[in-house]
């Protein structure tokens, strides 16, 4: 073990310039001592100033120019319009949650007046402290150094302390600058961010345990997150993990939906769906489920022809390839599992899209068929019957998304149905595909573990903010005390409930 | 083991009528499964259907009249002007949920509506399923079979799985009986709630172990709330536990108030918080916090000669007065506590209020001094100057309450001071008293860990149904097949996000 570590070229496994300083656990205290430090400092400074300081980093991160863009496909083998997509959707977010400081609903204001027989009671969200956030390999920018969860902690008015992925260092060190240079440059206290690296697991798990670190964001594999989400459980006192773990995102496609004019679009979008940048989204459609029917056989064979025109892509890194072979390899060795199409890879970096299919029966009673495959690999699961559709959404575990694909009128033939997948999931989606992610207030990004570790929030979007907050309220406070958004008059126009009611007035 | 137990009378311990069964631990698999069938009809229960049921269990409770006050007295062995003051409360949480869910905005609709560039998406919170609660032995009314927990949760739109306190089981099954009529009455699916009994550890835990729970509501002392906690975080999918789980409650004694005329005011003031109900409440005054003077002296003197008038009560059951006793006995083998004040107990089921004293540092060292002593005792920690008083502060754990007691001007000389013991609680109150809890949206009744396993929601209040939802977004959806709140129309004036501003509008 070296005090150094270099970034991995994903096309061919050579090594990029940079070397990068692995932080020795025995720094984990200084570290959350000056985040807490920064913490105190950072929480008293206005919302406004903070929004300043968002927008800044979106501007130092676009600042960087291409170099970001092209040592980001370097280390993580994705191609140049992704990235340019993804660093815009990186300053949007920051852009976005800027946007929320000024908006200011975001600290759920509740007013009760008080008189001679209660109290004066005002609630607001208010932040918690130093935030851990590692950085995700399949997002080197959106939920890496400056991605989703540091914006969101920054805004909640958190510090934030980022362990770069080690697949993509160098990218990370880039954003990290560019943060520290906006907080230098707006006036915000000294390590209110800070960056650190490994490329084992001991830094991350001591960042975790320490008495200081309040809250954790992550984005990985089931096996990474709940490793997080045991330690922090453990502690002596508790702390949330907001792990996003993935998902297989099933989707029910629905008889109508195989008549022959609506396949060809259907098909074309599955595929999208499926073999967009190697299928390395948490949201890819890893499942298909249908009822047996000649249809959904004509579909399969279209689906398989459509998706072996697609040439093989790099993937993220090698532990993600491997993974990826290492499941199919498995998969084959149950003999109710066929696969029908497999593309070859071009090489050991890369990878190819693969379809497989199961009888209903069968995939309820093989758990090893409910796990995420990551990458461009879909499982179709085909029913008897209506009855025994439900029986398998039943039988599905948490999800991030869920879809289902069909006629108008059909929908309400399969109420049922929809209304089992909707339990298993934190977003409904109808005729479309998992894949994409708005950025806004109605997104939830999230969903009943296995999916999270917490399903009672987002990851991406404006409420993405409420995991590094909690509700705080001023007693019989003086007007003085309290913040702004609590006292009496209302010049901003804030929406706050008010004795029980939503309203724009002032407190009379 | 027997299969039935008998509830004993506080006052005597003599035992009293009715024999209460023992459900077998082999029974919870169908307990749950039941849950979970009745869960599936209920969340699609109209919420106003909901409201009408809530507003009948209030009903059916105040219904049973004198005998419920009767039983609860002889069981918990509290006053009855208390046990009417409890009913009271209890009646008034279900009447508000009933409200809530007329009014609507708890589900936080949100709509961001769509385009040909992106999607319409509509988010809104929706029940996550059967919910099991655990009687409080302090509050065997409002924090008991229908109290705050199961009023939330069946305002939610989730089952619920009461599991009775062994020390009060007849006005658990008063309470439990009510509600069930109220079921039925209204036309609530069967097993919409249970009630069930353990006198020891392995039904409760059984319960929360169940693949089928899927939170859990509990208040009580802090190893049996951690004890939950972990079983719940250890599960192969964990649920949250929402473990209220006491607290100390500071009170800063600022210089000012200690003059002679005010003196007498907060003298009595802390005198009845104190000692109301023998200071078995989860938001008693255990801890008082001053800067070391001739006034605090002074403030001491008449403090211990108010409680000197002060009777000794009756306590809750034999294991509350034993720990009291015990915790009393172990405190004073420190050197450091100087126990200045201990009434004599009338007998071996009562306790009197104590009073003791330790300096800043002796408190910041020992760890023990922190802990909840649950009955009328308060520790005044002395300090020399502010620097001690913050560093005090900084040292306590997480708490309910924290209150500042000080003239208007002395509060900005303590800022400092104030800003440190908000990070600590979660209710910051202004020259008052902890004890007396509103049920209101303002109120939070909840705090970092241990005060609670869960910093983010509240136990008490409208926010109180917060923890039984999670976010679910339609992307999409048809109008037909969208919930009411999220649907284009606004017939309800509701107050929603839409495109991330509040408004009362429609969709456009």
């Amino acid at each position: 073990m070296g005090t150094h570590y270099q970034a991995v070229k994903a096309a061919d496994g050579s090594l990029l310039p940079g070397e990068f300083l692995i932080t020795p656990v025995s720094e984990v205290n200084v570290i959350l001592e000056r985040a807490q430090k920064a913490f105190w400092v950072y929480q008293k400074i206005s919302q406004e100033q903070r929004a300043v300081f968002l927008l800044r980093i979106a501007e130092e991160i676009e600042a960087i120019g291409s170099a970001l863009i092209e040592r980001s496909m370097a280390e993580a083998g994705l191609p140049e319009a992704r990235m340019r997509a993804e660093r815009l959707r990186t300053v949007n977010q920051l852009k976005n949650f800027s946007r929320i400081l000024h908006v200011g609903e975001w600290q759920e204001p509740s007013i009760n007046t008080g008189n001679s027989e209660r109290p004066d009671l005002r609630k607001r969200l208010e932040p918690i402290g130093p935030v851990v956030v590692f950085g995700a390999s399949n997002f080197p920018l959106a939920y890496s150094a400056g991605g989703g969860d540091t914006a969101s902690a920054l805004a909640a008015g958190c510090s934030v302390i980022v362990k770069a992925h080690p697949a993509h260092p160098g990218t990370s060190e880039m954003v990290a600058e560019a943060i520290i240079k906006a907080a230098k440059v707006t006036g915000m206290p000294e390590h209110i961010y800070q960056h650190v690296h490994d490329t084992g697991f001991e830094l991350g798990q001591a960042l975790v345990k320490h008495p200081l670190t309040t809250a954790v964001g992550f984005t990985g594999s089931l096996t990474g997150g709940r490793a997080l989400f045991d330690i922090a459980s453990n502690r002596k006192h508790p702390i949330p993990v907001y792990a996003e773990m993935g998902s297989t995102n099933p989707i029910v496609i629905l008889p109508n939906v195989l008549k022959e004019e609506r396949r060809t679009f259907w098909v074309d979008q599955f595929k999208q769906s499926l073999t967009l940048n190697c299928g390395q989204f948490c949201t890819n459609p890893g499942l298909m489920i249908a009822i047996d029917s000649k249809e959904i056989q004509f579909f399969m064979n279209d689906f398989e022809s459509a998706i072996s025109k697609e040439s093989s892509q790099l993937m993220l890194h090698d532990g993600i390839t491997k993974a990826y072979q290492e499941h199919k390899v498995r998969l084959k060795e149950y003999t109710t599992v066929e696969f029908y199409y497999e593309g070859e890879a071009k090489d050991a970096r890369s990878a190819s899209p693969a379809l497989a299919r199961v009888g209903g029966k069968a995939f309820i009673e093989n758990p090893h068929l409910h796990e995420e495959v990551f990458g461009p690999y879909s499982l179709m699961v085909l029913c008897e019957d209506k009855e025994e559709l439900e029986a398998v959404l039943h039988a599905l575990q948490g999800q991030l998304t869920g879809t289902i694909v069909g006629g108008e009128k059909e929908l309400n033939d399969y109420q049922k149905s929809i209304e089992i997948l909707k339990s298993k999931v934190g977003r409904l989606i109808f005729n479309g595909v998992p894949t994409g992610v708005s950025v806004n207030g109605s997104m939830h990004h999230g969903g009943p573990y296995p999916a999270t570790t917490n399903a009672y929030f987002s990851a991406v979007g404006d409420d993405a903010i409420k995991r590094f907050v909690r509700p705080v309220t001023y007693q019989n406070c003086p007007q003085d005390h309290l913040p702004a958004i609590l006292k009496d008059p209302n010049p901003n126009n804030w929406c706050r409930r008010i004795n029980g009611s939503y309203t724009f007035d002032a407190v009379q």
